[in-house]
C-alpha cells in the first residue's frame, strides 16, 4: 500500500507508477495540502479518532473543521461528513465530493442548502455490514428461542423452559436488500432460517449472493409475504416512499405472534401503531435500534415496555479504520476526476 | 418411508423388501408387540408427546410405564429413558439396549444399579445440535456486542452506545468437540470469530468439519490457550475428569475481561470460584444454562447477579420428532442384533 502514502496526481485523471509518484512526491514537498472539510455530530474523542484515521490514510490532506473551512471556503475540495449541521456544505465553490461516513443519508438530504450539483456518496463499510449482520442475527436468535423471555423470568426468579421450535419453521423477511440487508439476510439464512428479502423497486440481486433468499418487490408482494412472516427485519433506506411503512396496516398483515426488528430509521415506524399492536398482543416483540427522536426521550413508552428491546442506535457503527479507507478511496477517485462509489441518487433519495 | 410403518424382521439381522414385509405384516397381526420401557423425569404432557412420537415411529411396539414394566419384567426388551429414577433399569433380564433421550448420560451412569452388560446409547439428535449451536452463537454475539449491557441500560433508562469491536478480534474457545461442540464451533466460526476447540484427549476432527477451528488437547495446551481467549463456551461431557474443571485456577488463566458460557453441566463449574471471579471483575460475564442443583434454588446468588445471564437448562432440548426417529433407529438395530450408534464408553463415562 506504499502508493497510498504518496500524493496523487490530482486532476490528471490517472496515477503515475510507483517510481514516478515517488519522484513527484519528493519534488513537491512544498505544495499546499489538499483541504477537506471534516465535520460530524460527534464529541472531541470521536472527532480525533476519525481525523487520525483519515490523516493516516491520506497524509497529503489537511482536515479542516467547519470554522477553518469557512475561513478560506474556496480552497475546500471535498467534505467528509457525519450528519453535519444544516448549512455546513453551502458556499464551498470548489467542492467536488460530499462523502458521508454514515450509511444513511436521509438527514443530509433533508438540508435544503445541500449543493445539488456536488456528488454525494454513502458510506459502504464491510465492517459495518458485518456488525449489522451480527445484530440482525442476534435479534432473530433471541426472538426465535425466546431469550428475551428467559431474561424476564430470571428477573422474576422463575425457572421455566418453554417449548423449542426449529429454525426452519421461523420465517424471516428482510426489508431492503442493500449492502446491509444482504449481509443480514445471508447471516440469518446461514443458520437455517427461511429468509425472504423485499425491495420497493425490483432489483437484481447478483449471483455473488450465494444464499437462498427469495427476492420480492412491490406493494402487492409485500402484503402477501407479510402473512407468511414470523420476524420482519427492517434495513430499508429512509425515503419519502418508505417513511411510515411499518404502520397499522403493515402490522395487521402479519400473523398474530410475529415480531419486528427495526435497525434502519425510527421514521420507518409509526410509533403509536406499533405500541397498539404490541399492547393487543398481535405483535409478540419489537427490537428497536432507531427512533424518531434520538436519544429516545425519557418517559417514552418504549423504555419500559415489556415487549420492547431497545438499543441506543448501536446496531452497526462505522468502523473508523475501514470506513476511513473507504472514504479516502472515494476522495482520491473524485479528486482525480473519476467516478465515485455508492453515489446517492438524489431522485430516489438513497 | 412406508417401510417404517411395518414390523421389521426382528432378530434376523436383515430387512425384507417392501412386498415381503407387507405380506409378513399381514400375516402377523396377532403377534405379541415388542415391549419397551419408556421412562423420564417429565410431566404428563411431555410423556404423552414422547409416547406418541415413538409409537408413530415404531408402531409394532408397546411403550410401557415403569409400573407396567415391573408387572412383567422378563418381556421388556429395551428401555428408552430420560433421567429415570435410580433403580429403574435393574431386574430386566431381557434388556438389550438402554437408549437415552438426552445427550448427557452422567446422571444415568451415577446409578449403581445400572446393568453393566447392557449397551447404553446417548442421544445424538441433529435438531438438538442445531439448537445448541443457536444458543452458543447467541451467547457469543451478546457478549461480543455488549447486548446484555444494553438490556441493563434500557432498564435504567440510560442511552449510551459503547465502542464496537470486530468479530475477528474476539477469540472463542469451545471446550469439547463432540457433536454439539462441533456444531457450536462451526456456527461461531461462520460469523468470523477465530475459534479454537479443546478436547481432554487428542482426537481427530474429521474432514467433514470444513471449518477453521484449531483443535487442541491436553492440560498444557488448555492453560496456554486460555491466556488468549475472550469467550469460553463449555460443551464437555461431565465425567470424573472434567468435573470442576472451571475453577479458580481456570478463571485466573483467562485474561481480565473474559467471559464464560456454560451449556454443558453445572458440575463443570465451581460456583464459588465463578462468583469470586465475577465479583472482582476479572470475568466480565457468565451465561449459564446448567447448575449443580436444578431448578436453581431461590436465593442462589446467580439469580440476581448483574454479571450472570441464566437459562433454565433450555440451551438445547431434544426435538421430539427427530429424537424419536434416532431412538427407533437404534432400537431396531439392537433388537436385530446389530451395532448401536453413539454407544457410551463406560470407562470414559461418555
Amino acid at each position: 500500500m506504499g502508493s497510498e502514502r504518496l500524493r496523487p496526481a490530482v486532476g490528471t485523471g490517472r496515477r503515475g507508477g510507483f517510481t514516478a509518484a515517488l519522484l513527484r512526491y519528493s519534488g513537491r514537498m512544498d505544495d499546499p495540502p489538499i483541504d477537506i472539510l471534516l465535520c460530524g455530530d460527534w464529541g472531541a474523542a470521536e472527532d480525533a479518532a476519525w481525523r487520525d484515521a483519515l490523516q493516516a490514510a491520506m497524509p497529503e490532506t489537511r482536515w479542516l473543521s467547519l470554522a477553518a473551512a469557512r475561513a478560506d471556503p474556496a480552497r475546500v475540495q471535498a467534505a467528509v461528513v457525519a450528519n453535519p449541521p444544516p448549512g455546513s456544505l453551502q458556499g464551498l465553490p470548489a467542492l467536488r465530493l460530499i462523502q458521508s461516513l454514515w450509511a444513511g443519508v436521509d438527514r443530509l438530504l433533508a438540508d435544503p442548502t445541500l449543493p445539488p450539483q456536488v456528488p454525494l456518496a454513502r458510506m459502504v463499510d464491510p465492517l459495518m455490514n458485518a456488525a449489522m449482520a451480527q445484530t440482525a442475527l442476534w435479534a432473530v436468535l433471541s426472538l426465535h428461542r425466546g431469550f428475551f423471555d428467559y431474561a424476564r423470568r430470571q428477573g422474576e426468579g422463575r425457572w421455566h423452559a418453554h417449548a423449542q421450535t426449529r429454525a426452519e419453521d421461523i420465517r424471516v423477511l428482510v426489508l431492503g436488500l442493500g449492502q446491509m440487508g444482504l449481509a443480514a439476510a445471508r447471516a440469518i439464512a446461514g443458520l437455517g432460517y427461511p429468509v425472504s428479502g423485499w425491495t420497493r423497486q425490483p432489483r437484481t440481486v447478483t449471483g455473488a449472493v450465494a444464499v437462498d433468499v427469495a427476492a420480492l418487490s412491490g406493494e402487492t408482494a409485500l402484503r402477501a409475504q407479510l402473512a407468511q412472516t414470523d420476524i420482519v427485519v427492517n434495513l430499508l433506506p429512509l425515503t419519502p416512499a418508505t417513511r411510515g411503512l411499518l404502520d397499522q396496516r403493515f402490522f395487521a398483515a402479519l400473523p398474530a405472534g410475529a415480531s419486528i426488528v427495526n435497525l434502519a430509521r425510527g421514521a420507518h415506524v409509526v410509533d403509536a401503531d406499533l405500541l397498539a399492536a404490541l399492547d393487543t398482543g398481535h405483535l409478540r416483540h419489537a427490537v428497536l435500534d432507531v427512533f424518531t427522536t434520538e436519544p429516545l426521550p425519557a418517559g417514552h413508552p418504549f423504555w419500559a415496555h415489556p415487549r420492547v428491546t431497545m438499543l441506543p442506535h448501536a446496531a452497526a457503527l462505522s468502523d473508523v479504520r475501514s470506513a476511513a479507507h473507504a472514504a479516502v478511496a472515494n476522495l482520491r477517485a473524485a479528486l482525480a476526476g473519476g467516478a465515485v462509489a455508492h453515489r446517492v441518487d438524489r431522485g430516489a433519495a438513497y
